[in-house]
């Protein structure tokens, strides 16, 4: 079964002195925006300073003064971002950071990243990047071209997994797989110890979750299938510190690190990674707002062949 | 500039004993087979055995009972492709062989490899494969589904370079540049020595040459632009021994070889492929046709950061 599991991501922080995301804005408002994106809230859990919905594509963040809209499949998730701009006073937004990972089934997008900032840009003038050589692994970032400078404590990182082993998938896609045995499967007793947990199983299959403790929040997007898996983590604590756990329990083909505000992330990734990967993409420029942004691809060099996948055109589905 | 250099090619084979591609058919017939797929003869050669087009997308051979077209950019290839088989007898085709490399742009093309299979297979049942990972480098391969057994010692084999050295791409991009320029540049007197030769300068980049000499030929594409450069080599003799030169020339940041019937394309590859490149993918498999298939994908790991690319979105161009 086809889906796109590579992820369009905003983040969009507010004046909070005048306007809390929290408080200002009703239930009915988040459930409109993702709806304009095509996605709808499947499940949600609150905290005194955050509010995490599970979507039927990813999850959104709601914090006091930011947020965070992360959507895949065929989503568009642009027109969320359209939706929030035009219904709160856009004086009032501070940073827009709008973020789409290289496609895999490019062509059932409704629309590509450069189609997506020419709208935003309509909105408000932003500058935008390519991290990562075109015939690789890449992301693609704009943000709002303006006075604002970031915190350089607001460290978030993205562990991107491609193509995880066969035993993995096999696992993930058991039949009847409850959410409790994919949690053990993903150790979240050492991922995310004490945090408050909200997820989701989706028939046939998939996996999303929400993590949240204090300001801290990890969130985990699964697509199992083996002709095409995907596993993105992402979290504002040091995911560099559990890639080798990830990483040991998905084995993928290919990863991608993708980290904001990271200290020494260079000296970090190279401790953290596992020795049997190789770095294929490096890329590291601090933004004009002081956002210091790496992106890096690590591949499994391959020794030995395998076979090619055979496709099922019989499908109704699109399957590659 | 935006350009989609990613290739498809079709090769088919008809029944040599009951009509010849070269007496049979009028230059007319060629002219509106490439028009279907938009692209058009920019050049041709003659040999008594071989014609060979070269065409404002890439190159169109033409032998007594073989064709072999190749197209890029937005090219709707599969369009010329059921041109071909709604004007000769159906009968008459032994074999057809439909690929289409993973495309960079694929938002930008009118139709996806397996909705080409689909199209193909309402005229002939075929089988379709993936050689390759999802998430990396692949080559989509479909072929008809019959007895036809494939000549062993029909060797082709394609040695596909992206993102090539700043100072190949600056060489190959520069102002008044000529063919003969770009023939010393890639060596051309070691690579197809007594060949003969058509070849031809895009504005305001690319080239493109066919080689012929008796049955063999060998076909050059180049896409030079920094922010995208690439190019596709592809020949009917033993150009894993040329690849040595090439990616000299080339210094590509990786590049894929698809062989068909190459002996020993294991023990060749690892001979000829300098060290400095690690294999990311390498697919095997003699199709049923008898034709044996291998992919492979290299890389040259990344040691030292690198800066984004910066998009310029003022341009109206389509540039990433």
């Amino acid at each position: 079964m086809f889906f796109e599991g590579s992820e369009k991501k905003v983040e969009i922080t507010i004046d909070g002195d005048k306007m809390s995301l929290l408080e200002d804005l009703p239930q009915s408002f988040w459930a409109q925006m993702v709806a304009q994106c095509g996605a709808m809230i499947v499940s949600q859990m609150s905290q005194p300073n955050c509010k995490a919905f599970l979507l039927s594509e990813s999850s959104l963040f709601v914090w006091h003064d930011r947020l965070l809209l992360i959507t895949c499949g065929q989503t568009r998730l642009v027109n969320a971002v359209e939706y929030f701009v035009e219904k709160v006073d856009k004086q009032l937004i501070l940073q827009l950071i709008y973020q789409r990972k290289n496609e895999y089934f490019a062509s059932a997008q409704s629309s590509s990243f450069v189609d997506d900032v020419r709208l935003l840009n309509r909105h408000m003038p932003g500058v935008a990047y390519r991290f990562g050589e075109l015939y690789s692994h890449h992301n693609y970032l704009y943000h709002l071209d303006n006075d604002y400078q970031s915190s350089m404590d607001a460290t978030t990182c993205e562990l991107l997994a491609y193509q995880i082993s066969r035993s993995a998938s096999a696992h993930l896609t058991a039949p009847g797989l409850t959410g409790l045995e994919i949690r053990q499967f993903l150790q979240l007793d050492k991922l995310v110890p004490g945090f408050t947990l909200d997820d989701h199983v989706f028939s046939p299959f998939g996996y999303s979750l929400n993590a949240i403790k204090g300001n801290s929040y990890l969130t985990i997007h699964v697509t199992p299938q083996s002709t095409s898996s995907y596993v993105s983590v992402e979290a504002n604590f040091d995911l560099l510190a559990k890639a080798p756990l990830l990483l040991e329990i998905l084995a993928p083909a290919c990863f991608d690190l993708v980290c904001f505000n990271q200290p020494q992330f260079a000296q970090k990734a190279a401790q953290m990674v596992p020795k049997q990967y190789v770095s294929k993409e490096l890329v590291h420029k601090t933004l004009g707002i002081g956002l210091d942004v790496c992106f890096a691809n690590y591949i499994r060099p391959q020794h030995d062949f395998g076979q090619p996948t055979h496709l099922d055109l019989s499908s109704e589905h699109r399957v590659f």
